[in-house]
Order: C-alpha cells, then structure tokens, then sequence
C-alpha cells in the first residue's frame, strides 16, 4: 500500500514530521503520543499506510502486536512507575479513530491516574440465546471470509 | 505454561465451561462476552494460561492480533449493523484486568452505544522535551530487554 503524503503517521515514518521515536524497523514504527492519556503514551504503527484494520497485512499485524508486548516489558522496566498497561485500538471514525493510518495505543497505567470506560446501556442483559446467535451469525461471515 | 483448573478462560478452552464459541484454533480461542460493552462484543484468548501481556509467547501474541483482524471484518459483515470496532486489552489490575488470563476484546461499535473513554489529568501538557525524555528512558529499557 502507497505512503500517503498527506498522513501525519506516514510523514513521521519517514522521518519527514518531528516525533520522539522510540522504535522503528522495517514493519513498524513506535513514538510518544503528543497528546498522552498518561505519561509513557505510545502509538505503534505499520510502516505503510494501511489505513484500518481490515486492510493491515498479517505480517506487519503480528509485528504490531509482538513490538506492543516487547514495549509493555519496557514501559515497566522504566522509571516511570507504571503498573499496569493497556493496549487500544481505534477501528472508523465511531470507535474514535482519528489519523485513519492504522494504529496501535500503549497506555501505561497508574493507581488514580482517571483514566477509564464509560459503558453505555447497548450491550448488556445479553442472555445465552443472545450469545449463541450472535455467535453463529459472527462463525458464518468468519467462514465466508476465509480463514488463515 | 501449564493450564489453571481454576482459570474461566482455560476451562471455557478446554469446552469445561459454557460459552458461545465463534472460533478455535490449535493457539487462540474465541468466544462472545458474558457481560457485553455492546452487542458482538468478543474475547479472544491464548489457549495456553499466560496471565499477562508480559508472559505471552510471540507466536500466541501473533495469532491473536490475526484472528482479530478477521474477526473484525466477519463482525463488519454480519447483520449487526457493526459501524467500528475497537481493539483492547487490559494488562494489571490498575489497568482494568479482572480474569488474569490474556485477552484480547473485540468491542463493535454503532452510533451512540455510549462506550468511551473517560481521561484523567495525567498526561496532559507534554512538551516536546517530556516526550524525548521519556522516549529515551523507554528506548534504554527496550535496548536492555533484548529485541526479536
């Protein structure tokens, strides 16, 4: 998939836009969020620019997620006082995604640091019938899909 | 890492616990919250007992990001009217983790579910240089812990 030049995440990449890298190979690329949830915020991105989910390769995936783990190893060692970690992604616009270059949060945790969920109404009450039919409905696409 | 007879997740793996099932393979198993965010909401588990991010094999850590992805485009096809998704995973208490197995959740999301975030204060106001000293700190920790 082509660089875009227009993307600040493919600029940062490149070394072309000011980011305080902390990782980068030949799949991915690790910085500080400039706009941090808690101190230690770090996005991970695929070096190309595979704008969501759906279309990000399963290798630079599985980069994403193996640089995350090695990251959050890294983040505790740190003297930063972190004790826990969470990993987040933003999937379209409703899930919160903002720079549509697919992409990873590592947010380092701390006791009172303010930062959690608020759930809506949507989703609770499920019963096992819900589950089992959603189920289902989520195994027939999965199989249409294509596995592997 | 051996399985936990007391552990939810390594049950619900070996079919000792009730659960609507959408996928398993011989490393991941996936499977519909009990206590859904909104509707479709998944948990995706390593079927081997690592409690945390930290203690996640790479190969297990790899093939929970694939079955992710397709699970996110099998959950944008099915009749749920699924508008985003978003990725997370909860690492230490602090961070929100209740079972301390590994999971990775699948959170569909449609126009006012009411899911987001709340932040805190912490992490607001980072300068250019907070952000490189911390990168540097983090890059010290990831040079120590070895790559690959």
């Amino acid at each position: 998939m082509p660089l875009d030049p227009q993307c600040i995440f493919c600029r940062i990449v490149r070394g072309e836009a000011e980011a305080s890298l902390v990782y980068q190979d030949s799949a991915v690329t690790a910085f500080m969020d400039l706009n941090p949830i808690t101190p230690g915020h770090l996005l991970i991105v695929p070096n190309e620019h595979f704008p969501d989910l759906g279309s990000l390769d399963a290798g630079a995936g599985s980069q994403l997620m193996s640089v995350a783990r090695q990251l959050a190893v890294a983040l505790r060692r740190a003297p930063l006082g972190v004790e826990g970690l969470n990993l987040h992604l933003a999937d379209g616009a409703v899930a919160g995604q903002v720079v549509f270059h697919c992409h990873l949060h590592l947010i380092p945790r701390y006791t009172s640091d303010g930062f959690g969920f608020r759930r809506g109404a949507s989703g609770h009450g499920a019963s096992r019938g819900d589950l089992d039919r959603l189920a289902s409905l989520i195994r027939t696409e999965l199989a249409e899909g294509g596995q592997g």
